[in-house]
């Protein structure tokens, strides 16, 4: 059988293994230990369905320190060093920090029916996980297990040995803290139903709301039905209830089930090896739409086709290419551009539906975008997706916009169409902004204008600056406003306010210009000179007290700073970096605190606030080398092609992208600034694939001579011509066809 | 307003309240006590929906003996002394043993929103219960609640004062004990669900299925959404989630909610008072057949039509007139009509589909019946029904073959075509036999002789008649073959033989006539001579002891009986009296066994096996003045126009049926042989009014000089002939036009 299949995928793809593509080096293992929270599961590209294994859920009596979904904080549907698998979930994050959706579990199992996972969770051995392509074989049963998927329909596939043999779709277990669901069978091979989900972030449960599917197998089974946890009856009349608590099994029921915690099983007797194919289809609208997604997406396409197709789908999105470097290097590279491409991920289904924000109805739109972490995204995220995709950065931009005309704010992060307040700051802002000013212009800027002053200007009742009127008032949030970590907060709407400043000079309105770019620089307020660091005030301007810098890292609770400490915020707003050095008594003071930071291990690499530090000694004439060492050692001590091999949580793609960057040389050091700052490459040579219609040249290449020694830049060549600075704007990127980094070994 | 209201409904029913009609004696307050377990919501005749208040839901500390839901076994949604009212329920059963069904309470409340049952609960007053109508006031609201029905939708409606006013619709509380739910806001004023039950009698909890419904409200809501009661989470996340096990308000929300426990609510600041109606329709089906059940039953129709047109209905149903007798014996006997008329009710919705039993498929009927309680009513109610109401009863019947070809077996106690297999026997045989033997052939008799055969023939894997095969062995089920009260299933069997000998000799069957008729009898190798009882018997054919007659009355498990014990069982078998005249030791004997009963208060009135024991002196020349004296007082005894007013669970309308039959003065002594039994009756004239495609005479007249002094039959004259017998054949009464009763205060 095996022989078969390779043998078949051999002649479909015929040519496609004689070289080694850009699509064979994503290794999706990255990132799925040491907390990067990425999952090796098949997923498409932005796609709103993904086919993950689930393993965190398992007994963690007598095991230390256990990354369990329920024993700690964990956001992941699967840890590397995890090993009781429990079935595959169908929606699933990467990278974020919280845990949500890892619902709709398919397992299969052999032998007597169980479904209680943690009963019938299985060991499992030769994970195999690829670009749309993820493999286990389950040794507790004999079964391979193996899944692909696109946008939002996939399939998985098991090969069961001969016998009694069992696929559970359980709806009882998920990585969200939501439950209930509804499940119905529509026929001997057909299930459809429904699982609440929400409570991103343990915000706005309210909001849960229902992911729609629809299942199919393709053998009937001998038996099936749905099974129910009910609730434990405490009245009296529990002792007549023999079933009380227990499990029951609805054989063969074909009304809806509604419940807590339900599944659905479908039980076989093989007489002889068989491979069974569970096709599934999701959808935030209906059931009928999920429906309408499986048959559109996938219909009667084969596993294999389904896979070819999918992997075509991502050997064409990777529209950076790379030449040289280590095996390792590229792989690193390809799997964090994979990584990037996977939010924010399309909400709308096939048929363009989706759920509108806050309204109630049903939007239409082909690019509708959901999955904005924007605290995060709007560092540099954004304007990767601007450089190589901007068709889809102008759809998430429109997506910003129409959230804004739906709720009346602009997104901070949003999940399915649903707030949840998560992080602090205006970053959407910032966001439509930057793409703005790089020239993606084709969306509504006047609305998003009026969406940025409404963020900006509304003192009441500002779901999106909360504190915002002391924040006009004093230049600062104090530490007696109530608003959660006023000090970062300050420096989060100063980096809106940059935004809003670069963005009105553009549209001409001066006088905002003048007032919101004032209004940039208020973090000077909190500049504390004893310390050189922004410290926590209070409303009266006196100090407060006690202030310890180091308090705030490693993600603990802090007065003044949401997830950091003075350190690692203190060089944050990129778009004053004059005004810091000033701040600071200087550049050698500058330096000398920058140094600090590193040299104390108070950088962490792991989150947003300091991510440009490294490159911040571009600003100082004379030290660049300083970054292109750290950046060339913080890729080698974190970006590797191994699951710890990112440095946390990918945080939606932004720690792959800042790594892109990093192996480009380059990286688009300000927000709503467009402008990058230059370190040395890894690649002997990057082909950058570029949209002709926003980029007339169609390409970039960046050309240097890398080797693991050559980590400093000698000499900048644009088109042949020498390029002096360390920085390049937007424009001049767009009109080059390459940049040549001569690199050495010596510092310059 | 109020008087708007009466002044339109007097303009509407015109002459109707120029005289008294059969329909304004129904108290629907009888048998809401006592454990009657009837209810006094308001629901047409054989309803699908009613719409009772609920008020078994209550805080029972420091109360005595309550009579709350969930302290003890208690199968009623209202109690007549119980005072907190909790809601309207919309599907409800009347007279039955079990909780079930009791859900989709409608609830008005002012003032904040509170959705927790034991808060929001409040006291009442002023009650008022018709055929089809209830109403009371709550006095913590101040809010008149009101309610009436047709068969598969109602209308409640409610005076809300000024002010903030609520209108809850709870799927959390219920009389059931299963979970589950569903809701969906459609509009602003409508919002469609469902709700699980299921599990009648701690039985078959895996077939518990979803009732349907669609809820509309006449006044768009200031807000509307639905609550969720979740699960309290237990893992370390527990702490981050400020939410966790706490009710959640979903305002506004359009999408599915699905959970164990949730509800919808409405919620209004009025700014004088106000009247809220809220329109409920129901299915089994679907809900896009609850939405259709609710336009074609109500639709526009206002509040008052939908009354008016339902206690027309109720007036045309009620087929037996009476004249004289005191406005209290009226009233026990209309009410006792209606009580006969809620089950079975209809299940199919008003397009014709219905769920089928076990095949989960969608039938098209326009008398599917459901609540088949048949334990109970093959003994007097359907007999009953062949007479008043022919068409309905064949409904019913061909509704029981129709759940033979469905599901293999003719049903025991069937539940919204699902087999909840409580009591014992094999009493649909006997109901269809009977049916046919009165003359109502329009059915398939030989599918339904097929269905008997099989049901008593079936050796092994026999649901209907467990032990059968050591039954047909020894004559007898024995202690020791498992199977629940081996003495009364012996005699249930023998019933059902006897049915099936009489139905094959009318078919022309002999050897299966021989047969069965001969195994009719088998319960004599029970019977003991020394106690001159039936007595629990070894396999081996010796006696089960130690024998206490005594045991197994009031509901005690009992080793040889089902709800009851040996006195109660022993002259059960009317088909055969005259064997049991002989097994006793003749008639001397088995009257002074049959006082006994009487005289020491074994008798049970409230239970089905010894319901005939009052009629059996009419097998004993010259004692039927006992039958007369013994009918008459339990009458007295036992019902009566108050709450308490019937001897126990009315079990769907068994008890009523036998109190008709006793003050109309005739009795179907036998199930399956097609005569009555007479007795004195209540009433100077009872006309029945007969539907002439079965009785040609079209109807009967049954007179008498009833009054309290004149209980003794004299004479009785049939057509103006005298009739001798205090027996007459069901050929007889369908020929005779008047039959009359000579009575006096002297015993003859």
């Amino acid at each position: 059988m095996k022989r078969l299949i390779i043998l078949a995928m051999s002649l479909l793809w015929g040519g496609m293994y004689a070289q080694k593509q850009a699509v064979d080096y994503i290794n999706p293992f990255i990132g799925t230990s040491n907390f990067g929270a990425t999952h090796p599961g098949a997923i498409a590209p932005r796609g709103m369905l993904s086919i993950s294994p689930f393993n965190v859920a398992f007994d963690t009596k007598g095991v230390e320190a256990p990354l369990e979904k329920d024993s700690r904080w964990l956001s992941n549907p699967y840890v590397n060093e995890n090993k009781f698998f429990t079935g595959f979930t169908h929606v699933n994050m990467s990278g974020v920090g919280c845990p949500e959706l890892g619902v709709i579990l398919a397992m299969p199992t052999t032998g007597a029916l169980e479904v209680e996972h943690l009963k019938y969770g299985s060991p499992y051995k030769d994970e195999v996980a690829k670009a749309g392509y993820y493999s286990t074989f389950l040794t507790k049963y004999g079964i391979k297990a193996e899944a692909t998927a696109r946008q939002r329909a996939g399939i998985s596939r098991y090969h069961f040995p001969k016998g009694e043999g069992n696929l559970l779709i359980n709806l009882g277990l998920g990585l969200t803290n939501e439950q209930g669901a509804m499940l119905k069978f529509v026929s001997p091979t057909e299930v459809e139903g429904m699982r609440m989900v929400g409570s991103f972030c343990y915000n706005s449960p309210e909001l849960a709301y229902p992911v729609y599917f629809v299942a199919k197998v393709n053998k009937p089974a001998k038996h099936y039905g749905v099974w129910q946890h009910p609730a434990t009856y405490e009245g009296v009349e529990a002792k007549w209830m023999t079933y009380n608590g227990k499990t029951r099994f609805k054989e063969g029921f074909m009304r809806e089930v509604v419940g807590d915690s339900l599944g659905a099983y479908f039980r076989y007797n093989f007489d002889k090896e068989e491979v069974v194919e569970l096709r599934v289809g999701v959808s935030y609208v209906s059931i009928a739409n999920a429906r309408e997604n499986l048959e559109k997406e996938i219909g009667n396409k084969t596993f294999d086709e389904v896979y070819a197709a999918t992997r075509t789908a991502w050997n064409e999105q990777l529209k950076a290419q790379v030449t040289g470097g280590t095996e390792d290097e590229k792989t690193v590279f390809y799997t964090a551009l994979y990584h990037a491409l996977i939010h924010p991920n399309l909400l709308n289904d096939h048929n363009g539906d989706y759920p509108e924000s806050t309204t109630n109805k049903i939007g239409k739109n082909t690019k509708r975008f959901t999955v904005f972490s924007l605290w995060d995204t709007y560092r540099n995220y954004h304007q990767l997706m601007s450089l190589l995709y901007p068709e889809d950065q102008l759809g998430m931009v429109r997506t910003m916009l129409d959230i804004y005309k739906e709720s009346g704010w602009l997104p901070k992060w949003e999940l399915n169409s649903t707030e949840t307040f998560t992080m602090v700051g205006d970053p959407a802002s910032i966001v439509i902004a930057d793409t703005y000013l790089r020239g993606l212009t084709d969306f509504d800027i006047n609305t998003a204008y009026e969406a940025m002053l409404k963020g900006a200007n509304t003192l009441k009742n500002n779901p999106i600056r909360p504190g915002v009127e002391e924040y006009w008032r004093l230049g600062y949030l104090s530490v007696d406003g109530g608003v959660r970590g006023p000090v970062s907060t300050t420096q989060e709407y100063n980096a809106a306010d940059f935004a809003i400043a670069q963005i009105a000079k553009k549209l001409g309105k001066k006088a905002d210009a003048a007032k919101f770019g004032k209004q940039s620089l208020s973090y000077h307020k909190l500049f504390d000179k004893q310390t050189k660091l922004l410290r926590p005030k209070h409303a009266n301007g006196s100090w407060y007290a006690p202030f310890d810098p180091n308090s705030g890292a490693n993600f603990e609770e802090n007065v003044g700073y949401i997830e950091g400490n003075a350190w690692q915020y203190v060089f944050m707003l990129t778009h004053d970096m004059k005004g810091t050095i000033k701040l600071m008594g200087g550049e050698k003071a500058f330096e000398q605190q920058l140094d600090h930071i590193f040299n104390s291990k108070q950088y962490d690499m792991a989150n947003e606030p300091d991510i440009a530090y490294p490159y911040l000694y571009n600003y100082l004439k004379g030290r660049e080398w300083k970054t292109q060492q750290r950046v060339h050692s913080l890729i080698n001590e974190y970006f590797q092609n191994k699951p710890a091999g990112l440095p946390g949580n990918d945080d939606t793609g932004v720690m792959s992208a800042w790594v892109v960057y990093g192996m480009m040389g380059l990286y688009p050091i300000t927000p709503a600034e467009p402008i990058y700052t230059l370190t040395a490459p890894r690649f002997e040579k990057i082909v950058l694939q570029l949209d002709k219609k926003y980029y007339p040249n169609g390409q970039l290449i960046i050309e240097s001579n890398a080797s693991p020694e050559n980590i400093y830049i000698k000499k900048i060549t644009i088109d042949g011509k020498e390029h002096k600075s360390y920085f390049i704007t937007h424009d001049e990127l767009k009109k080059a066809h390459t940049i040549r980094f001569e690199l050495s070994n010596i510092k310059k």
